[in-house]
């Protein structure tokens, strides 16, 4: 275990900091890479332009016109700040405007705005749940919620992922605790969606409530993009929804939808909106401009994910391992951290933008390079992005280790 | 204690729920309030204009032109998401920029910035503590800094506050764990400044390490507005400094400044950066903006401690108590829940917006309404805010109870 001692004084112990060492003096290290133009499916990057396969911006929307000038609109009006929490100086009518509309959206009763997707689910959660109660989280949920049921003191139990079996499994060992099953709506890692007609009816039958973060699905999946519930047409059967504004709604801030009641006591003990400030007018009215272009353009998630199941069926038809993906994430996995390096940088030489994801990120064996889809990717920028992969399959060895 | 089952069920014997539904039906729920405009020191509520006192814009920058021009500037580059980590595809040129610069101004060797100065602290805080370290905090600390305690799993000791002595006899308690003293530089409450000579001299002496949430000092406080370190001369004594930029720099996202071997582990490790979304260009571009505005003007955080120096005066004059404070937040005790609704109400009656602050947010019996001072009030606007209070003396009864 890390203490502060060793944090203060003997850092090149620490194996992640010994890997960036490592890769930096290789000239190989794949993180905080500065952009130096990022918006939409062309990014540059030391001078030179790539096409982007590593953005959450799936409906292309970052830099639309009419989510830029409400953006641009609301700076002008109330500048870049409020100043101050919800709680206190930082509610604006349009927070309230945002919060019955994302609601409306999300088929439930209310909602409730935060900055960010890190805070709402560790938000929502460390307000929910306390030392009675128990997690039971699919062993690929985000980072984030994990750290919400930590600051909960909330007991912590793990199924296999997908898996509701297990799921039922890991209930029946703690019947009589109150229970919350959290899924991921979409997985950021595996591009799967939740099964969730199994996880509901296995929840209900053992007495469990479910939460579902839909970041990757808000706007993507669904119906209208209307998530991963409405997908599944189960949206009732969800006590609570989060979902962020950062990736296709190309804003900013994040939103947890569920009964009136419960969210009203959220917004009075969930203590990262409390004790944080409001998000920003501009977030706000990008968010809400958003929301416009996405209900008037109902075919753009639908172009997103034609573009995703083309490069997966070339790609698993190369023998690329893509895992259980069916959405605009797509895993291409490569099980090391070295061959991971490799990949990304052969592809980067290509002119495709990829994320290298290693361990701790995902599990060590499990290491893989991540792409993702906007509906904005041009034909030619996919037959791009398929060439690259075809050129570099000697580099990942497709099929060497079994999944 | 409140378990799951409890929010989902039993919602009406939640003390706070029960508190809003009271005073929501006695029309005096004095939080989430919507403003239909809110920018620099006037603010409009249910289409009434109001002076506002109370909120964090210190320096009245929010919706400065120069500000302002180099938000939407970064909107029309980037849009409005990074669409993904700083580890990832989320980093910008400019954020290294900014963290360099914020890294110079405040005296740090690097600096590492978070979407917002609650992921901050908690990222900072549960990246360096674990189980076997022991945070020893101020009692008056934000409650961010507990929540990343919190997740942190490290022990947990607090120390009376700014006294010195009691922080020396905690400290004596766990000799032999290492310990990380954390204060507030400017507390957000009492408005007083941590005593950090008196606090660096005792940690150093007892093997601790200090931490500096400067939240309200940053931008106010200090030389050119460099913060509380900076005020006291004690910057190279500080081992972490964090500030936001949503308060005296009018834009978002927060910093963490250290020893270039420290920020580079927080780099690797603090999850509430690698796992959220990157700081958008637009607040990123704003605190460049407000940092030159900033170095340009220096009078202005002398221009808002000179309204508070004044408004200090003439309540204590009247015989408030406005406890210890020194800075540009000004708390007047008012002692209950009740006598707080109030004043809130009265003064807004005469024209003044206020925040209002009972417990949980302060110790019961610790209830106040908090006021603060922007470089841009006009000494009309001050003369408002104090005749307002000269008329409300009756409600407060100051000097009823003793402090």
């Amino acid at each position: 275990m890390t203490t502060m001692t060793d944090v203060f004084g003997v850092l090149a112990d620490d194996p992640i900091t010994e890997l960036a060492a490592q890769t930096r003096a290789q000239g190989m290290y794949p993180y905080f890479l500065p952009l130096e133009k990022s918006e939409g499916t062309e990014v540059v990057m030391e001078g030179k332009r790539l096409v982007m396969a590593g953005s959450s911006n799936y409906l292309g929307l970052n830099g639309h016109p009419r989510v830029r000038a409400a953006a641009i609109e609301a700076v002008q009006r109330f500048g870049m700040s409020c100043n101050g929490s919800r709680l206190m100086n930082g509610t604006l009518a349009m927070h309230l405007e945002l919060e019955e509309r994302i609601a409306r959206f999300l088929g439930k009763e209310d909602a409730l705005l935060f900055g960010t997707g890190y805070q709402c689910n560790v938000g929502a959660i460390s307000a929910l749940l306390g030392p009675a109660d128990v997690a039971v989280c699919d062993k690929e949920v985000h980072a984030c919620i994990l750290d919400g049921v930590q600051m909960a003191g909330a007991q912590l139990a793990r199924f296999r992922h997908n898996d509701s079996a297990d799921l039922e499994a890991v209930l029946k060992l703690y019947a009589g605790t109150p229970a919350l099953v959290i899924v991921d709506g979409v997985y950021s890692m595996s591009g799967d969606r939740a099964k969730l007609p199994e996880i509901v009816s296995v929840a209900r039958r053992n007495g469990a409530r479910v939460y579902v973060d839909d970041a990757h699905g808000l706007g993507v999946t669904g119906p209208g993009g209307r998530g991963t519930a409405a997908h599944f047409d189960c949206v009732p059967d969800i006590d609570l929804i989060t979902g962020t504004f950062s990736k296709a709604l190309a804003s900013g801030g994040a939103v947890v939808a569920g009964s009136a009641e419960v969210i009203d006591f959220m917004r009075h003990h969930a203590r990262s909106l409390l004790f944080s400030v409001a998000l920003s007018a501009s977030s706000t009215a990008a968010t809400l401009a958003a929301l416009d272009v996405l209900e008037s353009e109902p075919d753009r998630p639908i172009r997103t994910q034609r573009h995703a199941d083309r490069v997966l069926k070339e790609l698993r038809a190369m023998g690329y391992d893509c895992g259980t993906s069916e959405t605009p994430v797509v895993p291409v996995l490569t099980r090391d951290a070295p061959t991971t390096a490799a990949a990304w940088k052969a592809l980067l030489d290509r002119g495709i933008y990829t994320n290298p994801v290693i361990s701790p990120g995902v599990a060590p064996g499990r290491e893989r390079i991540r792409i993702s889809f906007m509906a904005t990717h041009t034909e030619a920028q996919i037959d791009q992005i398929i060439a690259a992969f075809a050129d570099i399959a000697d580099i990942v060895r497709p099929g060497q280790v079994e999944s």
